[in-house]
């Protein structure tokens, strides 16, 4: 029954060398694409033996010998593969890291390396906000707390907390808002929303979901390798030398705006001149803002913490949110997007009706009891632990942007966001950058290039870390780089 | 700031009718069509103030008067509706089943209605189960305990899990298997793998999802109102007159072929021999199967409860499934799909990798809560309490089946499924057998039509409620239809 053959029909291949290409390596990028487009510096943290596992598994299925190996032919159906999906340049970036980092830790096995790379949680759930869901939880075993499915667009109450918690004095009605399982989740429903036939624009360098998404439901051309981008997307260029905001005189007009302040990675906030500036553009070119607010929790300042400070952006922009970096829920999935009741399509009719119907045919809720968690989040009690949690990543954020600061680099973020995006000197390429610190200090980090090509010469360094490891790792850099002349 | 208007640009308007039609009904839509994606009978049970709470809302900002309004205009940005939602014909079921049930309350305020409409689990989580969320819920408030995000692919635990429970001697791979938050999720990132340009069956009737996720991904032509069927979809007929399995010797090709198996909403359990013709079938035309097994624990009998028992499965099909009706998990939110590592393109790669994009792209795993369920669910005390739970709903379907037996109905399904599928006699809709259940007996049921054309003329009736009100139904039941010569 079980076919045993494992090559692609037609392809002759001979020894090992083949088996290892046309077998191991194709399951090894199925893997270390996951890396990729979930900015994670490695899967394997989690769910270490997954690697080793898949590969011996291969291994057995195929046999390999060093013999020259017969042609072997499977079936395959006439399915032809999704054009969208051909496009993905997935396996140039984050499976990188993982494989560096896996031939770091073969090479190194004593090495305690500490990571700063990927953007994930470290420190515990508030116990509050942790003791709201141990009791819905407890609750569904019993009759009066169980409850089955929930309506898609979640709880009332959790609706109307995050109006009073994030949106109070700002118009925002509970119906306008729509429960997910996050803020990565919840791009795909959009470009659902939009369809294939929209053009976008996305800030370059920003979280790859945004154009990957794109690409995926087919509003993109092929990748060209000479620009390293996706055709029919417009990369806003955010750096150092534009304050990190696009010059907007000079952008051409697309249906969707991708916009994500305080920013991942450059941890760049926009001002609130700046934001009137992206409302206006849109209003007059008639795009449609989708707004990144799940870093806002971050700001210190009087920058907009919603896209909704500002007038008339009710008519123009979507504003998506999560609580998974604000209350530690990365692993726990819980976030939220708001459609305003006043934003209209060209022919009149309410974007949020269609937003409504694409989560109904997707999505059935948030899991209930991450919504309890959800629902403690906005307590008051809860965003205060919340709010501490915050000041310690902060914390992190200030000491590491010292660090690289006091080693004479040139840095940005670091205040209003628990990213810092440090700029080498000289023409370093990112990735050069992340091997070195790796290879001296055992640190992971994540080189820019990821983000898009306006990322090209940064690395970018996470404050989710322990105190502990963020002090060590401080250490470490000031070995590697205090003689330096930086 | 906030635009006050809230009439379609261009859209001359005067009057309340006026006023009712373009402002309320819209809104009443949006909530409704959640009801006819997400399989429900009403949203409002669980999140009970939304229909008035919303209609309030507007109400409030339209200032609807008795007077002629002036026609109004609002801000319309420039972006064209995406064209593959404008072909759902969506209010045209399940949320009709709110209004009338609301217009049901109304006027009967005193009845209690008693739902066997919607295919919600009502009956509390097994202890075990819900104690392990307890404890990952409380794990995540320790250092020790606390885990951010976790792999796409769900823990190696719990596709070990699932393995050793359901797919032990089927040759499945825990690396072969991808955890989710539910099979409607998951269905949407199948259609996502295939993209726009393949062809679809799908069984008529069956779980609308199916259906609709194709029309989103813009794999169908528009809606004909004289078959009552999308364009470009193949529905497969499932009727009593052909024991609930088309002809395939009839059956054009098509890329990718949905076929759930108990079949919601049918019952209808294909045997083994179907399933191997089905397997032919799809061998010969270089097909997909997409097998939804989330019934397959309700099966008493020997039928397959995976695809996977028929030979050569591995090369054409892919399964999905899912916890909610296997554990009461509709509100936790866990799932599966299987991807077998055999199953090619036509350019001969492996679908697994691309599904493995697609997942990554799009979802960062399901919550670890509802994951620490999960891998409760399938230990040998938490599958013995599963069981138990599952016998208690199939308990529920003898009843309800005996009773429309009694009264003389044709009835199928209400073995291996928590469903009964029930034909009317004469050439009634199923509407008008729904309506009349509701306004004699104050019960909710699900006409037949909403799972498409096929599901004409019956009615289906879910098992899944409190044996009291089980009891009670039928008693109404008897009531009303005891009577008659059926």
């Amino acid at each position: 029954m079980k076919t045993m053959a494992t090559f692609p029909a037609g392809v002759a291949t001979s020894g090992r060398a083949a088996c290892r290409s046309m077998v191991h390596e194709p399951n090894a990028d199925m893997l270390l694409s996951s890396d990729f487009v979930s900015n994670k510096g490695f899967a394997s943290r989690v769910d270490g033996a997954a690697v080793s596992g898949r590969t011996r598994r291969r291994a057995a299925v195929t046999k390999c010998t060093a013999e020259p190996l017969v042609e072997k032919t499977i079936y395959s159906t006439s399915v032809r593969r999704n054009t969208n999906l051909t496009k993905f340049q997935a396996p140039y970036f984050f499976p990188e890291i993982s494989r560096r980092m896996a031939a770091h830790q073969r090479k190194h096995p004593e090495s305690k390396l500490i990571s700063l790379g990927i953007g994930d949680t470290s420190e515990p759930i508030p116990e509050v906000i942790a003791r709201a869901m141990e009791q819905r939880a407890h609750g569904l075993s019993t009759l009066k707390g169980y409850t089955g499915y929930g309506s898609e667009q979640g709880p009332k109450e959790l609706r109307e907390g995050l109006v009073k918690a994030f949106y109070s004095d700002l118009g925002i009605d509970k119906d306008e808002i729509f429960i997910s399982d996050g803020a990565k989740c919840d791009v795909i429903r959009l470009q659902l929303l939009f369809g294939p036939d929209v053009t976008m624009a996305a800030q370059d360098p920003s979280y790859p979901a945004y154009v990957d998404t794109s690409v995926l439901v087919g509003q993109t051309q092929g990748y060209y390798p000479d620009t390293q981008q996706y055709g029919k997307i417009v990369y806003m260029k955010c750096l150092p030398e534009n304050n990190f905001f696009p010059d907007l005189s000079k952008m051409p007009r697309t249906d969707t705006i991708f916009f994500c302040s305080p920013n991942n990675p450059t941890g760049a906030t926009a001002t609130r001149k700046q934001l009137e500036e992206l409302v206006a553009f849109a209003k007059k070119n008639g795009s449609i803002i989708i707004y990144d607010s799940a870093y806002a929790i971050y700001m210190s300042d009087d920058h907009p913490k919603s896209i909704y400070e500002i007038p008339g952006a009710r008519e123009v922009a979507i504003e998506t949110s999560s609580f998974s970096k604000v209350a530690g829920f990365t692993g726990v999935r819980l976030g939220w997007t708001v459609v305003p009741a006043e934003l209209r399509f060209q022919d009149g009719s309410p974007v949020i009706k269609d937003f409504n119907r694409v989560l109904c045919t997707t999505f059935n809720g948030a899991s209930n009891i991450s919504q309890a968690g959800g629902l403690a989040c906005v307590s008051s009690e809860g965003l205060e632990a919340i709010h501490k949690m915050v000041g310690f990543y902060k914390e992190n954020t200030r000491i590491l942007k010292e660090t690289f600061d006091s080693l004479g680099f040139e840095t940005y973020g670091g205040q209003n966001a628990p990213y810092v995006w440090i700029r080498f000197p000289g023409s370093q390429s990112s990735w050069n950058i992340f091997d070195e610190i790796l290879e001296k200090a055992d640190i992971v980090t994540t080189p820019g290039r990821g983000f898009g090509p306006g990322g090209e010469g940064f690395i970018r360094a996470s404050a989710f870390a322990h105190r502990e490891d963020i002090i060590e790792a401080t250490q470490r850099l000031k070995s590697l780089y205090g003689g330096k002349s930086n």
